[in-house]
């Protein structure tokens, strides 16, 4: 029931998700609405109606969304992963309330000091991971190496890569720049168990120096969105000059594919959702705008964590890790 | 004789700009290898060599290139503008020297707490200035203030925009949302005499909102970097694919031409320098790997902010706020 085109667009989603995938939907909300969008096109079995009468709104404060509300079409979705009818919950909903609600009723993994937001993002070979993208405004060293340990985990067993670099965000690449927040991350994040490779700065997100890229919520949230405006901004540009251009006007329909073959690899719709890592189970943060498209993407993504045991394999090193230090 | 193509490129760019500008250009440095590099060249005699045997190697810590080092060609080009012999100065060295340098000898505003790096942007309708965009790594909310209320005159009488809008950059366009320093500054910022449009986002620096945008020198330094790190890969995406296609290849030139003509409005180089904003006098800090035309373009700006009589200005508005506050 929540964003920007529900239940219709989360539906459809579903619906394609059905589809392409080998997996069960719930969808979980008003049982009237979602069945008027559904019809007859119950994917052979795959789809069933979760009922829940109360919706979060998207502009409801993260707080009042959660007080007294059990009944909330986001509650109940989590509801489904915390008593084991499902696997993930995506939601394209008020993300604050959802990153609350899962953090509360599925509960942290023993030895993580706070859930973070973790995106993909584009660069030259493949994809990156990013985290916090903006669950943890304010941060502490610490938190910055639970991210670190918990990228790793998600750079291996959900996107593949082995033994991932990790760097640290920061400005300049010398150990001693940055701020007072990532020089003493940096202390901590040579010391631990992992492939850290030190700093790196804002435009390595793009480039093939390492795997994971670590910083607080604010900055992550930041990067995230000055990506996005920056490639709108370039992109509108660019068909301006060639609609300006006599000689390229004709070849802009052909131009524009190109472009929006580009423009999908920075779009988070496209190249994945965002991941509350750190909560038993694994949930996925969709943007507010989904489309069917972009939910669709975001199942199958939440499908390839779960059958890549991306929370078990969590448990597994935070658990060492507690065990190396008692 | 700072940055990577030094001298030479420092000298072409500053022969262009004797060219293009009504201006006189003293070259501080190694006088044989200046002249060298200068040849017949000396634009009707508005090219000056100012001598200094010394020079800051980009690699040095900023601490260890201040220590008892006069005779540096850093140290002496800023004192051009000390002793009043200059009315700016710009450099392409060491930035963190530079910028320790500037500070130190020519003193900050009365008022102002902490100089800030100055740059603009490119935006859907011109350009935009961001600050800090590395000075400061960790500020506190009143640096925050500062930095708005320099931004605006630097929008008002660099940029020529009247009366400009201020935004603070946070994750959330509400006043609550972002971390404990914006959401400090916020309420500081309301209360200034600015014109302060509120929260914005990572997005909105390439939009319409507003023409000064706020943020700690940590943040700026990656909105900075990651803005030139999207914008390069994004192209080099579009050649790619233009390159992989028969119907485009032939119009790859011609293409090119007007992905150049984009990528320069996002090329710091082109569009303007960064400025020391708060010291007493115009320093412009160049990107180490300038070119002549990167130079020339840093000339002219700091040209342009003489004429507008920035610093002037700058001490105008902030001796009001001091006697407004006794």
């Amino acid at each position: 029931m929540g964003g920007d085109h529900a239940p219709e667009q989360i539906v459809a989603g579903a619906r394609l998700a059905a589809e392409r995938l080998d997996a069960r939907i719930s969808l979980v909300g008003d049982p009237d609405a979602i069945a008027a969008c559904l019809g007859d096109h119950a994917a052979a079995g795959r789809i069933e109606i979760v009922p829940a009468r109360d919706v979060i709104a998207m502009g409801e404060s993260p707080r009042a969304a959660l007080r007294g509300r059990d009944d909330t079409s986001m509650a109940r979705a989590v509801d489904q992963v915390r008593t084991g009818s499902a696997q993930a919950v995506v939601s394209a909903g008020n993300s604050g309330a959802f990153m609350a609600l899962s953090a509360m009723r599925l509960g942290t993994i023993p030895g993580v000091r706070r859930p973070a937001i973790a995106i993909t993002m584009p660069n030259a070979g493949g994809q990156r991971v990013l985290l916090d993208a903006g669950a943890n405004a304010d941060c502490r060293p610490e938190h910055l190496v639970d991210f670190a340990l918990m990228g790793s985990v998600y750079a291996e067993y959900t996107l593949g890569l082995e033994n991932p670099r990790v760097g640290l965000l920061s400005i300049g690449e010398e150990k001693g720049k940055g701020n007072e927040l990532t020089k003493a991350a940096h202390a901590l994040l040579e010391a631990a168990d992992l492939n850290f490779c030190g700093n790196v700065e804002g435009g390595d997100i793009f480039g093939g120096r390492c795997d994971v890229i670590v910083c607080d919520g604010f900055v992550g949230n930041v990067v995230l969105k000055v990506t996005e405006g920056a490639a709108e901004l370039l992109f509108r540009r660019i068909r301006q000059v060639v609609a300006d251009s006599e000689e390229l006007r004709p070849l802009a329909p052909l131009l524009g594919d190109a472009l929006r073959a580009v423009a999908g690899q920075f779009d988070a719709a496209e190249y994945g959702g965002a991941l509350l890592l750190g909560v038993n189970g694994v949930s996925i943060v969709g943007h507010g705008c989904s489309d069917a498209n972009a939910i669709s993407n975001a199942i199958r993504f939440a499908h390839k964590a779960v059958g890549g045991r991306l929370v078990e394999h969590l448990r597994e090193v935070f658990s060492a890790r507690a065990e190396a230090r008692a």
